[in-house]
């Protein structure tokens, strides 16, 4: 009885962490979709509504955190129950910087507003936007439902955004040259996109952390963690 | 006997994850200097052993992890031996993060190669670098001696840096707007000096799990995390 009682306590502290974790992913998509649609609408309220939320997520990860120690220290456990808290502190923290990424987008949106962004441009924000939240959305699945197969086939799909991402960047670019005056708010855009592209490397992250977690192997061969907008303006000079 | 014996295989396990996190912090500090170095001279061979050396980073970090987890199962400690452990897998995270910021600057040597950057700019990205650095050797000495107060007063001090970077972000947005046929390569200075700028905030990072792993406490109080880039251009539409 005493056994079963502990054993059902235990499993109890693993669900409320990983309960925890997907509140987490909930919140940091909407603080991302929320970010976007205040650049694209110079939405100030909408900003500071995501900058505000990121208290709460910054709060959450130090939760997490701390309970995982607490039950490593009183469980003990070993193999793959050990595997999952220390997976659930590395997701915590990777969902905690999508949530930075989100509030660094929102706290743009003033220096952006009224400058005039072009609706085209806009867009390719939103579309890389919808990309990268498409991932997390997925992952976030792929973490309830613990499938090692389908976390190695996320893993692979990062490639798709950063070449968008490359290819906006080469926009923005354009459209600094075309009209000095556009250079400062598409400075910002382009750190906007740059964001939302590490957002996508989050994903990332958090699917091979599932990876790990569900078979204590790392996922095998390299995998392209870095855009590659560093070519742009290489072969021009 | 066989207690002891086991005692001190198990202190060498502890030994050998601070060890390798000392290594890591030296080849991660080698990389940023080295990247800068290879920005500021245009030196591409440079560049390419940074990108190389990245290689050495990642593996050790995967390395730190797996050895952190086996010393778990095997040892299950408590209180500090076990915030310790969990500590190196933070840090090691955070090192191996500021790797990727130093393979990030050497990728975009050759984009900005050629195209004449003023020795005032990229004076400034050097010595934006060189706080970074000090912060970095800093916070790696405090790891060492394990000081709770130490790791507290670098955590304050990352403010100078996001002043820096700002003031940069600004000098380089003025210069694209004195001549467009800057924009590519300033462009890339941005992206390299954030990549700075983030290389403060790791450092901040790990000041702050020290102190957590000496303390088993949070640091108090909020600390900036962001730079203030953002409010460039707010009010000038």
């Amino acid at each position: 009885m005493v056994s079963t009682h502990i054993l059902s306590a235990y499993d109890d502290e693993l669900k409320f962490l990983s309960r925890r974790i997907s509140e987490m992913g909930g919140l940091a998509e909407q603080m991302v979709s929320d970010a976007v649609r205040a650049l694209v609408n110079s939405d100030a309220a909408l900003a500071q509504k995501v900058i505000s939320d990121d208290v709460i997520l910054d709060a959450a990860e130090r939760e997490v955190g701390d309970k995982a120690i607490i039950t490593i220290a009183r469980r003990q456990p070993v193999a793959a129950d050990l595997r999952e808290i220390i997976g659930s502190i590395r997701i915590a923290s990777d969902l905690e910087r999508v949530g930075d990424l989100g509030k660094n987008t929102a706290k743009r949106v003033i220096a952006v507003q009224g400058s005039g962004v072009p609706r085209k441009l806009a867009r390719g924000i939103e579309h890389l936007s919808e990309l990268a939240l498409v991932q997390l959305k997925e992952v976030l699945d792929v973490y309830t439902n613990r499938s090692a197969e389908k976390a190695n086939a996320i893993r692979e799909r990062d490639e798709e955004i950063d070449a968008m991402y490359t290819s906006l960047f080469r926009e923005l670019l354009t459209y600094m040259m075309e009209d000095p005056r556009n250079i400062t708010s598409c400075t910002h855009l382009l750190f906007c996109a740059k964001n939302i592209e590490r957002i996508g490397d989050h994903a990332t992250n958090i699917a091979e952390t599932i990876y790990y977690m569900t078979t204590g192997a790392q996922p095998e061969g390299e995998r392209p963690k870095d855009d590659t907008s560093n070519t742009v303006g290489a072969v021009t000079e």
